[in-house]
């Protein structure tokens, strides 16, 4: 027999590989921090001996999920201010309270609470853009989430840093103090080619650059955006980017809902990939990114949820169902979008979005172990033909029953085990008792 | 003290009443199966004594939802078939599988899973049409579900009657067999416009005015539909619902997708109803339904999640967040639809629409008391800004935790009192086995 710490045993694991195996009693070895074997129950059990052993029998394994885009300590906002237009959403709600509320305190407590939420649907990475963003690194080490985090970056000042130099300073600190952490990866974030000067956005690329770490901004997001820039640049956005050099395998956008033809073209040619934000689209009335012709074209989507002030969950699982469901409604064409397309958005090619393909996104021997245990003896589970029909069309985040990250068991039975769920509620009702002060002063 | 059954004390009741009465601190007094009085916690509390005490403490109490058009034994067939054209789902999988399994025995346990996942999710009354509907009913009784259940009446034989005859005799029957049950009520359902011939849907309408009891059929779900009934009757369908003379206030229609201006202002001046199924829509590709321009006109709208064989969960919380999300995406309006209207779409709207709206729909003195609490203390419902984004943008099925329906406590604290879950999921996982292996043959 061979040592191991974990065997996750029974079930069916849909490990989202390339040649997208099943196993319908299947089970995972894993030792420290990484998948060592995956296959039949009874060759994993009868060839591993586990210090803790997993019984996922009647239960669905799977590689966590990753939540592309958020801005996780924007639960302290959470429906502060829904069913507004867009100007009114940002000027009179999000804009003064952020402004007034957002400091080191909010960044960490509202990161961990997502992070808590994350956890407890099924999500092991997010990619996150925010202010204090060392907060937010810290929220996930201390969940033991694994995370490509970047403070966001533009023009004006933010609650974290007073001019476009001292934020890329600040996220230049952030790659070297996390430098060779197992589970904290740090990104460059401009906030949009709207918000960032040219000059600005030249140098967040020669950052990332410099460091070989990721690039990321919001892309065409809304309706009237691609003029804005028009205007500002003298050229389309697609060219803007052509122009700065942002075109790379390292760069991925948030949302992409006005891509046209020569975005989707260029963004295949070069590597660099979307991030589909559909519920917070929806919930904006931002549009609907024209996803099925980025597939088509070969550009990698991931999916995101976005924060919390527009969703106002961060449940993937929810999202992919809606992922799938929008595309067949606004293209008129129940075929596309098929369950397993989205469920490899949310996993495998999420991982990729991120650059972080070879440690998560799938099960795999030598990945890192990030995966959850799904309890599917449930009425609204019952029965089931298809896994992957279940897992979008039917799995809520709370069916999430175990989730291991990097090998650690992150939460046993509906039990964090990283965070004290009551203490970081706490925090944040105080938080938010501020918050509706403010608003009424 | 004036004695009660149960007296419901502490966190938020959201009324839904006319007014929107909302008390933060409230409690409900219950006797027998009715809602005594609602009001200020300390008032209620110092004026009852009862029974048993519910501590809503940071909880939310809200009437229970109304799922305004479901085919509660297609549990049965969930997940069977996605992703594919309506022509090949419908050929292919789901005629067949009906044609050879649908029998007694799946009907009541196909409806006994739905009955369980709505208790589950917070649903207290249901309308159904299906096969075999006095086994819904029964389903229903057993759980301590109220419905409003229809036979499905069709130019050809279903499982259950061989002719159109029988289907209205087997309804007339239902109709007899249920009168004064405190929870079932029956419904005339003839399938479509396009399935039943002029004679049937005449007959139909002549049986539900013989007895004073709804009438509901499926209407304009998909984009051919309006062609197809012009074809066959030589009239738009708006003009073949006037010549039929089912334009009234106990006339109801599924669907509604591509209803034309005409057929909103004919339904608004008759008093005819709406129910809207976003998610079956947007997963069939069925089109959007105009919502906002119906609400405008004055047509009251319930809402639905159709059958799980197109949706594939009879959750509501999801639902009503598709219904509002949905409706800004398609519109490019982000203050459509606010999560009021919705709310109210899924309790008082859809018990109106049913004809419910003297027993339910909202939380009132001398209403049955049909109600659900949902436990608030949780991180992805925190923090709480405004109850009615939350529970529209935020809840979900499983933060439901006790369930009251006509006075009687069905589920405490997530376990089901009138449903052994247990024997439920063994029996339909045992009809699925035979599906499976139908589906092979």
């Amino acid at each position: 027999m061979i040592e191991a710490d974990i065997v996750i045993s029974g079930g069916i694991v849909v490990t989202m590989d390339e040649a997208g195996t099943v196993w319908t009693d299947g089970a995972v070895a894993i030792r420290k921090d990484v998948i060592v074997e995956i296959g039949p129950r009874e060759v994993i059990t009868g060839k591993y001996r586990a210090s803790e052993v997993i019984d996922a029998h009647r239960r669905l394994v799977m590689p966590g999920l990753v939540n592309s885009h958020t801005h996780a300590a924007m639960t302290c906002f959470r429906g502060i201010a829904d069913d507004l237009n867009l100007t009114d959403w940002w000027s009179n709600y999000i804009f003064p309270a952020e402004s007034r509320h957002v400091n080191p305190e909010l960044a960490y407590w509202g990161s961990l609470l997502a992070c808590a939420e994350m956890i407890k649907s099924g999500t092991t990475t997010f990619c996150d853009m925010y202010i204090f963003e060392d907060e937010t690194a810290q929220a996930a080490k201390k969940a033991g989430m694994r995370c490509l985090v970047g403070e966001v970056l533009f023009d004006f000042p933010s609650p974290n840093v007073k001019t476009p130099a001292e934020g890329l300073r600040y996220t230049e600190d952030l790659i070297k103090k996390w430098a060779g952490d197992p589970l904290v990866n740090i990104c460059v974030e401009p906030h949009s080619l709207y918000t960032c000067s040219p000059s600005l956005l030249r140098d967040a690329k020669a950052l990332a650059d410099a460091y070989g770490v990721p690039l990321a901004t919001h892309y065409l997001e809304t309706m009237t955006e691609t003029g804005v820039i028009e205007e500002r640049s003298g050229v389309p956005p697609h060219a803007l980017l052509e122009d700065l050099g942002y075109l790379c395998d390292r760069f991925f956008v948030f949302h992409g809902v006005y891509m046209t033809e020569q975005d989707i073209r260029l963004f295949a040619d070069h590597g660099s990939k979307v991030v589909h934000n559909p519920e917070s689209n929806m919930k904006l009335a931002s549009g609907v990114a024209p996803i099925s012709r980025m597939l088509e074209a070969g550009v990698k989507i991931g999916l995101g949820t976005d924060g919390c002030a527009s969703n106002n969950n961060l449940d993937m699982f929810q999202e992919m169902d809606t992922a799938a469901k929008l595309e067949k409604s606004v293209r008129l064409d129940p075929t596309i979008m098929p369950a397993e397309t989205v469920l490899r958005m949310a996993t495998r090619d999420g991982a990729c979005v991120l650059g972080l393909e070879r440690q998560t996104g799938s099960l795999k021997a030598g990945k890192k172990a990030d995966l959850i245990v799904i309890d599917m003896h449930k009425p609204h589970l019952t029965p089931m033909y298809n896994p992957y029909s279940h897992l979008v069309y039917a799995v809520c985040g709370s069916d999430v029953e175990t989730v291991v990250i990097d090998g650690r068991v992150v939460m046993r039975n509906r039990r964090l085990l990283t965070i004290d769920e009551e203490e970081v509620m706490e925090r944040v009702n105080g938080i938010a008792e501020e918050i509706k002060r403010g608003m009424k002063g």
